[in-house]
């Protein structure tokens, strides 16, 4: 079998995931749709697909599948609507920004029985999966302390940020799902601070550039959490777990391995420079998931559950901020 | 001019010092006091000084300087005591389990005008005054997140954590000033989490084996720093400090730089294993520097003053773990 | 364009091409010959490619270029055959053991003005192309020195060692490619030794398992070589090049950059396990530039004469083992 | 008991052993003699000994032992000559440039039953201990192939290569010590090929700067070594032993370990630059090792056989470079 995929939204991300479809034996790009034609053309003509309206994509007999990039204002609407058609849908995070608006979608979702997948892609990751095949192995033991390092290259532009929620809900949230994907426990509690250090014109927002977060789990794990938008070496996405029995840790990763030797020292090059170059293998296995879970008939994760708890830690971070206290999760009721 | 030392404590610490004094050629260990008099004799004939009762120590002509290694609930009795007498004194951390306690020792130590240093070693450490250096060159811009991580090797006797005052003020006290070496800035908020995962004993003394505390200051800083009584791999002593124009760490210690590869993968050996070999040139250049102070008439740092800081840090950590919120510095008047 | 490729032999190497013609969306697998027809049948099927005899494809008007990866003493002729029938040819190295035979098929090459290039897939990968751009940017000055260390995980077996033509010609000659890729200069001498250290087996056979080879230059550059049919740890392929202004190395090569410290140490995982896995990307980069030298009439390299000076440095190596001397190039004329 | 030092030659490695012998706490250094009276004089006064003449080194009853690091051509004529004196020797590579004066030397010390260890000071680095070690301990199995890298970070004078038997003799001579420690088996052939890259006058005076070193035992085990009388990133100071098992390396040493990364990637110091910062705790082993078989009349290793069978070698390669031929061990009858 082979799952059609409509697309929706020919954007940044969305170029990323028509690159994962083309590359799965599995899967193949039917159709895209975008607000702009231009990009929903350029995008459809690269992989052999047809420019339809979301419309057509939701009629279609032969499109199985949707992938969901449109922007975020938009997710539980058409998430609602394919599900009432009875399409499986790939998600982009969040599903909203408001956490009532995702409980509702949610809802919708389970009335209908339909597939649905939250793109959280970390979990994919070739280093991180195996930093969690180590702990499942044993490697550390039990679990005690997570430490996330998630740093941007460069602040996004204002008009990103006025539509993305602040930076807890826009960066954090991917941290959130990797410390309850690391932890193996939910969060009892969550502490943040943040600031503006990196562009002043974030702040004037509201928002913030710079951020620190601390998680407790009720049987007393830790994970803290280093957030900055801005990181002159390239994308900084490490992870290290320490256990009782050891430590787990993933490496940043470059593009090539050199070393330059000289009179100023020992030189490897900077960092993968953003999410398109450094998770290229965890967006083709993250679709991969989704497909083979899509073929078989099998509920894919992380579900929209994952992707309705992150946004509540993102929620509990911005209120520990504003208030400075822990935030407990039960305030959030699911 | 040598300046001749008196050693109050020949526990494991003032042994560290001890070795630190007899490998400087400006100075000479002459005295040893001990309340365990066999304590006393090994360490003085290791280095051929005497045994001495401390009020001798006090009255000698022959004695500058005096190192304070005694148990904490005296260092700040014999710091005022030492002030008195016109030695010159470098006291372990802390000066004072609480902090009225030491600020009435830091009252007589200024009256006195007395030269007093506190124990802080990390900071001469050469690794970490490496990165202070990279820092002051420009090399990361301005700094805006601190990372640390200290974890020692395995959790205290029950008998040491009783008289400990606690892990803040016990261990995490060195990465607070630690912080504030590496933040060049005040604390203004503290906020922390603590649980025992380690040794259920630590938790029914009251006490936490496993922490994690945020810093901010002023200018919306942040330091994080994580903290584990346990760590299989050795003495885990690593920051990391993330500015606007870059970034700089120091890397972990071993006894040995070698590699075995074979069909298990690429292993280096663990890490040091404690304070005593790791940081073994930190307390050598530590002791040089008051000795050079002494010798020249100079004020040495780190002071009485940054030890109360660090002390009141700790104890804001503390405080936002019973309350569950973020502490201001500014509770704590100096 | 498209270039519609004719593939001759599907075993270990055939796969890998046609793995890299598939991803290759310039290019197009058409047909696939196999003396082996279900080895045929299994690589044409999988990529949607039919299943032809050599006869046939050289008739083929829809066929642009051949992938001659049959054994080794079939490529001369094969070589000679697709020229004349006016193909574009990528012939696995060497194109024959004997240097006689190769010198007569490349002048049928040149009569027949064909396009031909030689499989030295190492230049294409993206870790040595980086270190050979490094010292094109002037990183290390002038090349001085070139280290080069290569071992395969494990000795091929005996059927394998039979036909390969020995060490020499069969492991090293990319060693000896890719020394004269890194050193810019032609070898002026060969010395080499050798002997048997991991299969006895090799010996009887009359080939060696372990063999180190210096290699000098008109200007007085140096290389050496070491090479091993064994490594515990994986498919070890270092290059390392010192010059007059500094150093340039590539590192090893992980599945997975993830290290897990406890009692016994840091380890990382074992290197990719051969060239299959380590060389991907070199494979698809080679079949890119081949394509491209297709597309635009150009002449790819690396061209026969180099498969020709690899292959003349390999009977150096030997000659040099033999006689117990250094071998001058000039001693084997082009 | 506390061995007495006379030290011969207060130059670049006499400092070098007197600080060595200072930090022994079972050693003392009481005499230093110097053709340079200045150079004598700051040596002793640093350290509390005396200037002496040779001859009064010689005489005097309180002197246990002797360091020569007198130049090279008087090596032998005091190694006897304080053979005869009953004093116990160490004395620096090599014993002299002509193997044939080595030997009579050896002859008087053997006759003598003088206490002789020659300075190969590599052996005792506590890293590339820890290789040897490693070995013995079984953690490669059976030595295959050993790759030995050794770059000075500049030429010496033309003074200094006037006297130093040439770079083999000079430097490579260590080299060919760590081979045999390496390889735990005598070397059965030499070959060499060596240039001049670095310095124009070194080639002027009949020398090379640049070496290459093929090493085989007579079961097949090989040796490379790789010199250079340049590296701009420091004193480069590597080993490698590859086994049937797996493989052991030394990385090479900084001052600091500390890292920083920026747009221009991330960025480690130059290596600790010379053989007196670079060696420092091998210096201290060394004489440790020195001390402790003169206290306990044992025979100290490197011995003078040792220092014969590197200059040996040395010879060898010298011969191999000129005749352009591999050398057989057997060449030189001992």
């Amino acid at each position: 079998m082979t799952v059609r995929f409509g697309l929706l939204g020919a954007g940044r991300i969305g170029k990323v995931h028509a690159k994962a479809v083309a590359g799965n034996p599995a899967a193949k790009l039917v159709a895209v749709a975008d607000a702009v034609e231009k990009a929903a053309k350029d995008l459809a003509s690269a992989y052999g697909a047809q420019v339809c309206t979301i419309d057509e994509i939701e009629k279609a007999d032969g499109i199985d599948a949707v992938i969901i990039c449109t922007p975020t204002d938009t997710h539980a609407d058409l998430t609602e609507r394919f599900a009432r058609a009875g399409k499986a849908i790939f998600c982009e995070k969040p599903i909203d920004l408001d956490l009532g608006r995702v409980k509702t979608c949610l809802a919708i979702v389970k009335q209908e029985k339909a597939t649905l997948m939250v793109g959280f892609n970390r979990r994919f990751d070739p280093h991180f999966a195996a930093v969690r095949k180590a702990i499942d192995d044993g490697a550390v033991g039990n679990v005690e302390m997570v430490q996330i390092v998630s740093r941007d290259p460069g602040p996004p532009p204002a008009e990103y940020i006025t539509r993305s929620g602040g930076i807890f809900k826009d960066m954090t949230i991917h941290d959130f799902d990797m410390a309850r994907f690391l932890l193996g426990e939910e969060a009892a509690t969550v502490t943040a601070q943040a600031s503006v250090l990196v562009d002043k014109k974030i702040g004037k927002l509201g928002d913030y550039d710079s951020a620190s977060v601390m998680i407790s789990t009720a049987s007393g794990r830790h994970c803290t959490i280093s957030n900055s938008r801005r990181a002159t070496y390239g994308y900084d996405q490490r992870i290290e777990v320490h256990g009782s029995k050891g430590m787990v840790a993933a490496e940043n990763q470059r593009a090539v391995s050199i070393e330059v030797a000289n009179g100023s020292g020992y030189t490897r090059p900077p960092l993968l420079d953003f999410f398109m170059t450094r998770y290229t293998e965890a967006y083709a296995n993250e679709i991969a998931t989704f497909v083979e879970a899509v073929e078989k008939g099998r509920k894919p994760a992380p579900t929209g559950e994952d992707g309705l708890i992150a946004l509540a830690m993102a929620e509990a971070a911005l209120r520990s901020v504003k208030e400075g206290r822990t935030v407990k999760m039960s305030e959030f009721e699911r």
